[in-house]
């Protein structure tokens, strides 16, 4: 028990000195709200527990009274055209999940991120920072900008969604950012073929103005979801918020995990912990299933109840994924702190995936972990690592592994439930609900039409 | 001017203060002592400016007293062989220069280094650490320690050189591990190639005491160089001590600089500012001119007066050299921390090197000053960036560059000037003091004999 909470053991005596200090100290409320608002059973939960990077989020949509001036700017600068990914770093960067970042990174910031894993403030305070978020350019549109100091960013309809200003270009060394964020340069790591390989040789940086409520710009729409950092709904009365980063399926081995989080917080002395449960919204490579049918999966999970729909936050992460591991699990919990979460369950080889050229995982399981309890700006945040949850044959159903009796347990990969999936073949009973089940046969199913009777195959991850 | 200081602007009025400040807070007095002593025109200079990191100077030699008691301990111990570099790491640990490492990395340590170029101790502060320095073992070499939790260093003589206690030993990431240090996996690396592509799949990690005086374990012995950062003739009365790290021989350039450097600290208000001339010590690559030669030179160069001895303190930096860049240029400078200087000069591409594969430099030549000014753990250290010396044809001397005239100057590079020196060509009069060229030459003329009339190409770095 006393390992279960790596960085701050939290003894029950110090709860609610803790818990004062933080909401005193917070100016603002960071809500974190249901996306099944419009299911209208949506939970709302408030919490003051941690006050975002920096003391202040920082979100970056114009004001509707000056929406149309804006418009209006944008269209008489300089264009720069963003694709889908650059899209959702947008709308990540408007809505404060990487505060206190002001838009796409100065070479300042990127280095640090490079070097550092963090920023430091004009106040000597440090925040955690290890993915470079980045807008890339080519020479072309480099010459073309010339001289202004302002450029418009527009999506691929052509409309203006953002302004960035006070811009900064600089060399874009790709073999360098590569090794230094993934540890590795060999070909094949999804969001650099996606990103950084066909991309421009500058990098432009400066401060962002998004001309658009975040939500209508990436496909993200779709769910309806509030915006994730706004004051609203602050009715709620959570006093702890443990998040759950997740871009698969929920079996019952994390519902295990996310029910016996809490039961431990209550244990602890917290009166009302909140799971925010948070799927990655953004990029995922191929073979991972798509969000929308995720959050079917999600949602038949709740309403059978494998999770508790009156003590669980559904909602969307809008950051695309970079498989970096160690460096990218940073991120994910960093963004969480700018989401109000002060706990952050982390498991086996967090934000990993197998070697793409040799045959091993790319990252040792433990690295991420142990790098998350480490990492500059991160002290604040609680880190829970996962126990292993695997299928206990004598029991029928997922349990936590017991290591006295290897021979009882049956691990299953997200490969292996995706494959199995994919083939129409059930999984043991008692490993996911049978209502989230369908979904991800449903899915499987789905693609067949559209792709010839070729399912994409199951990239190990 | 306002641009020359880049960390600390360190107006003259403020002088006092933050001098006694340091002075009052350091428990210990950190000399760093000439080189020269067996010239007997040594200065001596003590330096109470700035505290080692972690505030303590953690040296491993063990009491002359238990040496023997020790020795024997070693001799019962599994035993691991040392190369020369392991040698140098421990040359290196022992004398304190990686405080406050107290001996080769364990994971955390490890882990730290890789993604965020520092450690924090348990007091919540944080301290620079940028180059693992990290013990290699093969699988047969892990088999053989066992369950032992102590373990004995031998140099190649077969003589016990250390203990390492508390040992940890864990997976050695080697791709991962040259990925984050020196930002790619190109082939051709020099340090790579040497310490890292044929080293063991594990890393051991321990506190070391060593046994020997460590300027008795490896080739530096010959200049009979004391102890970096021993406590002894601190009879001197430097204000500010300006650390200069360099691996090639001095120029006029250089010395134009360090003169120059000087100027302004006198103008800021300094009454003594020292020069730590600083030469690194450790593994070199094949064609840099090697370290018995560059002392040679060095000397000459003060007994030329281009430096002035009086001012000048000569010294060895015992480490290895990786080539590694921004990443290293840190390593750098966090040891002359420990060293007592609190003034580093830094040049165009620190430690940088021309890409192994591709025609370019490996690193931007302006990123290692940036890292530097803004790397976590050397807030205290001012770093002085390089203005660009080249050689004036009006003038006939070494003189700083003056963009409004470009073509009245000549670069001479380290390259160019090693190819100059090797083909018995004269470089411009004023490049170079005389008698510190003709060690050059006489350098270039030694390998002849030995080599088949072949002399290493000069690798462009």
């Amino acid at each position: 028990m006393a390992t279960f909470f790596t960085q701050t053991s939290f003894p029950s005596h110090s709860l609610s000195k803790t818990f004062d200090t933080h909401f005193a100290a917070a100016p603002k409320v960071n809500a974190c709200v249901s996306f099944r608002a419009r299911r209208q059973v949506g939970l709302r939960v408030s919490s003051g527990l941690i006050e975002p990077d920096g003391g202040k989020l920082v979100e970056l949509v114009v004001r509707d009274s000056e929406r149309d001036l804006k418009k209006g700017e944008a269209l008489s600068l300089p264009r720069i055209k963003l694709s889908r990914i650059d899209l959702q770093w947008v709308h990540v960067l408007s809505e404060g999940w990487a505060t206190p970042l002001k838009g796409f990174m100065k070479e300042a910031e990127f280095l640090q991120t490079l070097h550092f894993n963090s920023l430091r403030l004009g106040d000597g305070s440090v925040v955690n920072m290890s993915v470079p978020i980045v807008l890339a350019i080519d020479d072309a549109q480099k010459h073309r900008i010339g001289d202004n100091k302002r450029v418009a960013l527009f999506d691929s309809k052509g409309d203006p969604v953002a302004i960035l200003n006070d811009i900064e270009i600089y060399k874009h060394p790709k073999e360098e950012r590569i090794a230094r964020t993934w540890g590795t340069t060999a070909s094949g790591l999804p969001y650099v073929e996606q990103t950084i390989t066909n991309a421009g040789n500058w990098l432009i940086g400066g401060d962002l103005e998004s001309l658009n409520p975040s939500s209508t710009m990436t496909d993200l729409i779709i769910f309806d979801w509030p915006r994730q950092n706004s004051v609203r709904n602050s009715q709620g009365n959570a006093d702890a918020v443990f998040a759950f980063q997740l871009r698969n399926p929920v079996h019952n081995g994390h519902a295990l995990l996310m029910t016996d989080t809490r039961r431990r917080l209550l244990e602890m002395g917290y009166k009302n912990p909140v799971l925010l449960l948070h799927p990655l919204g953004g990029y995922t490579k191929a073979d991972d299933v798509p969000l929308d049918w995720r959050m079917k999966q999600h949602e038949k999970v709740l309403e059978d109840g494998v999770l508790d729909p009156e003590t669980t936050v559904v909602s969307i992460f809008p950051s695309p994924m970079h498989y970096a591991g160690p460096t990218e699990v940073q991120w994910h919990a960093k963004a969480r702190i700018n989401a109000g979460a002060n706990f952050y369950i982390v498991g086996r080889d967090p934000a990993g995936m197998s070697h793409p050229v040799e045959k091993r995982d790319l990252y040792d399981a433990d690295h991420g972990k142990k790098v998350l309890s480490m990492a500059p700006g991160l002290e604040r945040l609680n880190i829970l690592p996962f126990r292993v949850a695997a299928y206990d044959k004598t029991q029928g159903k997922m349990a936590f592994f017991d290591p006295s009796r290897p021979q009882d347990f049956l691990f299953i990969s997200g490969t292996k439930m995706r494959t199995l999936a994919r083939n129409k073949e059930s999984p043991p009973d008692g490993f996911m609900c049978p209502g989230g089940w369908k979904v991800l046969v449903d899915y499987y199913d789905s693609l067949l039409p559209s792709s010839n009777g070729k399912v994409p195959e199951a990239v190990p991850a």
